[in-house]
């Protein structure tokens, strides 16, 4: 049995990359940009008009000129125009390119227009206003968005502006989810008494699905034969496999026997943690990893938010635990040598902004309803057995 | 122009229902959920063990029973066995059914068994240790999930536990994001040097997926009988129509008297904000909903987050405003009378648990290369002009 930093420290070392592919814009959203992005022109290209009015050149308003006779109109869209008589003024739209000879732009608001002239009724009028300068953001080449960003609706506007209608992401690695246990049945079907429906599956699949990864669901049963078969074949197919029960001390708990007749490498198998203490870690000699988790539901709910959640980040090249902190709302006690996941229920408090954690500990790792109830685990340290209202501890967050 | 309070609360009032349809589990994350979620069966559905060991009944242990002689083995998934010899036990695995006439399970590692008995090595049994009781967690028929909650993996996971293969969820409104302005290509194009490309519709998209919505986007050229034309057949068949650009006061900026020709109601139009001062709101004769948005990058974008995404939780009957709140980093001025939304960049203060927000101001609301360095918008209220480093206030957060 080893410590939870112990076991954070093996699983993160043995992440992965799986290489690259182009995820079209639309498709684009949580995933990892393998490509830095970078201006492909000045960011604006050309001297923007940024308010509807006139355009002038800053000169003749500075010599006393207020009257402007209108030379015609920049639309926005339509290539530059060039302003002919230096006292005069061009009609300006948002977004036009500014006219050449001009460099300063008074709002509609600030002009009475009769007669061909815009007759200024504003003072305080300042050189260059009202018109983003071309590279005054960013510069021809330079780099607006690093690699190994994700990809929020942020990058995407900014990709769809350089002209990337598909971007280079990470490459997601390939998951099979399988449930064992004899007592298992499937979602549709009704179970016997001893009985019940398979459900780890749906909700650790559920977690990975924002990823862009969609796993395949299978169960084995309770049969050392069978177990050995269908691990093998899911070796072959899949780059991680994800298993929920079968690793405690029962006589059908197959599965770290199992991997280990097929060749597979333990890394760990137990963790001093509640829940999850039966978690089995390992990896293939040709770099298949293997997350064997607890059958009960928070158990492995856990595990999944707390070890292969930041082995995925790794692998992705984010950082991997990326925590949130929040507060103990109330005093709590735990005695075990343990590292205690508390279920708890978050609520930000807006006169101190500060993250509270409201403990919801339910009746234990078999309780799944209870974390529905519940919205993270909060960390608590092996070391202590009694934990202050008010302490900042870390927050593992699920919804 | 009137104050965001009173834009919030007209585009609120104007929510609606899009009614309900099923949704498969794997594709329920996210979605709204519209049923009530009862316990088909009691929580656990028997007394179940959890650990792997030997049950007997304490009645045996408390008269001073230290050897099990052992009947049998009770697996997971088979149905319930009965112990005869009640000075005996049976072996139970995790998962499996408590035997009749057994309370209390001893796990393996307290037990020595040879020669078909079972010898205890533990003191401090106690009774129905290692069994979780039926009902304990939740009764048959009791509501676990109420309708109107997000579905997350915890959902997922109790919901395949009673046996629902797809939920009823919220249906989704269809929407159209509708690009105008004749400076604007599309992102595979290469625009000439006083155009840019499309970048609005992408960015505005890409903060609807996640909700599950897949909006089609759609541009409409500055020419008042082309626009008319196309928002009348878009606000045939779409309910929510998002436009950007065009509400301002150029000369091309048909927007608003193209929709008022349609006989589109103007809810308003101009807010006391920066940026998106000039939004403009309104609905059709039969509740089709349309946000017509400025065109300016960072303007589009945080009326997105502030008022369309708001309009659609309400709609979702989630609560609307569903801010965070975080601590201003550096002292702040704004003078002119609107709300300004503060870009900014967040993160976490591990030793106080406050979430700290520090300026990243960039060049305007033409400045999309800023939105990338941001990660949200600080609501500065428009009644002060001086905003203190410490203090506290509402996050619009968009990653």
């Amino acid at each position: 049995m080893i410590p939870i930093e112990e076991a954070t420290k093996i699983v993160l070392g043995h992440s992965k990359s799986y290489g690259e592919e182009m995820a079209p814009l639309s498709e684009a959203i949580g995933r990892i940009l393998r490509q830095d992005i970078h201006a492909d022109r000045d960011f604006p290209p050309f001297t923007r008009v940024t308010m509807d009015g006139i355009a002038i050149r800053f000169n003749a308003y500075a010599n006393g000129q207020r009257k402007f006779p209108i030379e015609g109109m920049q639309a926005a869209g339509s290539p530059q125009r060039k302003l002919h008589n230096l006292d005069g003024c061009l009609e300006v739209m948002t977004g036009a390119i500014l006219p050449e000879n001009t460099d300063t732009v008074i709002r509609y608001e600030d002009v009475k227009i009769e007669n061909g002239v815009a007759r200024l009724q504003a003072n305080g009028i300042e050189k260059g206003q009202n018109a983003h300068l071309r590279a005054f953001d960013r510069k021809e080449g330079e780099r607006i968005i690093k690699a190994g960003s994700i990809i929020s609706p942020a990058e995407v506007g900014v990709a769809a502006t350089v002209g990337l209608s598909a971007l280079k992401v990470a490459k997601l690695p390939t998951v099979a989810i399988i449930s064992t246990g004899d007592e298992l049945v499937q979602v549709e079907e009704t179970p016997e008494p001893h009985q019940i429906r398979s459900s780890n599956v749906h909700a650790i699949a559920s977690t990975l699905y924002g990823w862009g990864i969609h796993p395949d669901k299978l169960h084995i049963a309770d049969d050392m034969d069978a177990t050995q078969a269908k691990l093998s074949a899911c070796l072959e197919q899949y780059d991680v496999l994800i298993l929920s029960g079968g690793v405690s001390k029962g006589k059908f708990d197959y599965i770290p026997a199992a991997l280990s007749a097929l060749g597979m490498k333990k890394l760990f198998h137990k963790v001093k943690q509640r829940p999850g203490k039966p978690f089995w870690f390992g990896e293939s000699p040709n770099g298949k990893v293997i997350f064997a988790l607890p059958g009960n539901p928070v158990s492995a709910f856990m595990c999944t938010m707390r070890y292969i959640r930041p082995w995925l980040r790794k692998s992705l090249e984010l950082e991997p635990m990326d925590y949130a902190h929040a507060v103990l709302a109330e005093d709590f006690k735990f005695k075990p040598d343990l590292t205690y996941f508390l279920q708890v229920r978050t609520f930000f408090d807006p006169d101190t902004g500060r993250l509270m954690a409201k403990p919801v500990e339910g009746h234990g790792s078999g309780d799944l309803a209870n974390l529905v109830d519940a919205d993270g685990f909060l960390e608590l340290p092996r070391e202590k057995d009694k934990f202050k209202k008010g302490k900042v501890f870390p927050l593992i967050f699920y919804r």
